[in-house]
């Protein structure tokens, strides 16, 4: 099965946050404080997703503020302090009664691997550390944070656009 | 007529903020507060069209303190939380009474198209999304937030300065 | 004369701050705060530059408290609010007893122009705007904020620490 | 002996802090505070060594809580207002019954030199000073705050993982 018709079927994207939907850089503030950069544009992909009916999540293995304060932001789910990202994207599926063939995780390090291995449809980053890409089905053009999000958002969509376009001819 | 006629006759510059005054990323801070980074030398460009009776407008969908502060230090008038720009511009033009012929707007992504559907003289910036590129006029070379706005300030400034020039020859 | 040769006798050099130390970005935040991205290896060339006699000068159009904050930082004597570099240089020089020919600028853009006329050595940084190279002697290999305050201390440093060895041989 | 063999058996790496854990940037706040730009990824090397027995130390010639709040987070002992660098590493490893030979550090500027010719491994990010390349064993691939310290931890431990399968073969 193609790219585009495995992808028409996805119910859940599952992205990692630091490295996807930023360039895993941190600021730190003397005051403790941390802040990370993130593409305003990630928005207007993520809200479309949703407006189609499918479902969004992040899964953090670190517990931080910045993340919550994005995913607010952006309206979408957030699981954090995730030491087994495999075991809580199986037990969210099994919660929400998906199969994890129709299921995205978008990640970039070594700790993703397992994720990678559990779901139907793999993405690593354009930047992700080269130890994962033989875990993964396609890689964005994109870089973490610099509209990896949204470049697999539209393709999603587009892929979705495309075959109910065929189902209605 | 060419782009440098068309320019010397812009009475009302109108730019959209996140991806225009700045690159359009937005750096997320843990305590909820947001920030982005823009260009010192736009206040230049835009102070000098200012000074010659160009009318200055941002308007933007998202309704963010950021953009005031940054609206208010430019000395520039800011509409926010704008569901439909293309409204908002044309209500502008009828209350200024100007002719949308004489309008240029300054854009980058996709919720941008109607706007710049509507006016006069439509801008990208270099790295606007390319869906948006048939509906533009012309693409700055510079890109949002890196010096696009000082760019179409420049240009519009020496296009009313080169006409001057030939009107008083 | 070269520029060696001249750069050995400079007494007083005289910075541009956004666009010199900075690479002309401001970060705007929420609460209306600004910040600026610095590096910090100035440091070490503009305190060798010191150790050996060199006077050094912020000035600055904008009046700004991360101005302040740098300066005291770097220990850097600051002039802000600055309409007329030109003549604050002049002004300066009168009050040192520092002859012009032996002042260096270094600046970005436009508004510096009538201070590289004003004194002996001129310099703009690698990303200077194209209407200001007809006035500087050299432009450094660094972009503002990049390692340009870096770059010139050094080359003064080194004219002044080869004409020192050669007087002594 | 190759630089595999030597990294082998290092026991104790020593970094600097600015422009090592960073670009060299700071960011400068009008409220007198800083910040730095960190790589969320150098957590993973460091951790991954620290629990091979390596033990890891950051020596800074600043005294700054932007350093103190970064080594908390990534659990590293830290030495701050640090004149000297050389001295400092000496004492260390005295009290640790470390030899220099086994000492890896990572610099960047002229003041890291001293540090340099002490140990007997010197390291230097891919964007360290010219000045300091005679000093030095071996240059990373990336650069100062963008992968320099997850890259010469990786090294080292797949050294030290190298070795281990030789000697259990």
């Amino acid at each position: 099965m193609l790219a585009t018709q495995t992808l028409a079927k996805i119910q859940l994207v599952v992205f990692d946050f630091d490295g996807v939907f930023t360039d895993n850089f941190v600021y730190v503030n003397q005051d403790g404080s941390e802040s990370v950069r993130c593409l305003r544009s990630d928005g207007l992909g993520l809200s479309r997703l949703e407006n189609i009916g499918v479902h969004l999540l992040i899964v953090s293995t670190e517990s931080n503020p910045v993340v919550t304060t994005r995913a607010n932001k952006l309206k979408i789910k957030c699981l954090q302090g995730v030491k087994d990202k495999a075991l809580a994207i199986k037990s969210i599926c099994h919660e929400m009664d998906i199969e994890l063939a129709h299921v995205v995780f978008v990640g970039n390090d070594i700790n993703d691997i397992p994720a990678f291995k559990l779901v139907g449809f793999p993405v690593g980053v354009a930047d992700a550390y080269p130890e994962v890409l033989p875990y993964i089905k396609i890689q964005t053009h994109n870089k973490g944070g610099c509209g990896a999000v949204r470049e697999i958002c539209d393709r999603i969509f587009e892929a979705k656009h495309d075959l109910k376009s065929k189902i209605f001819q």
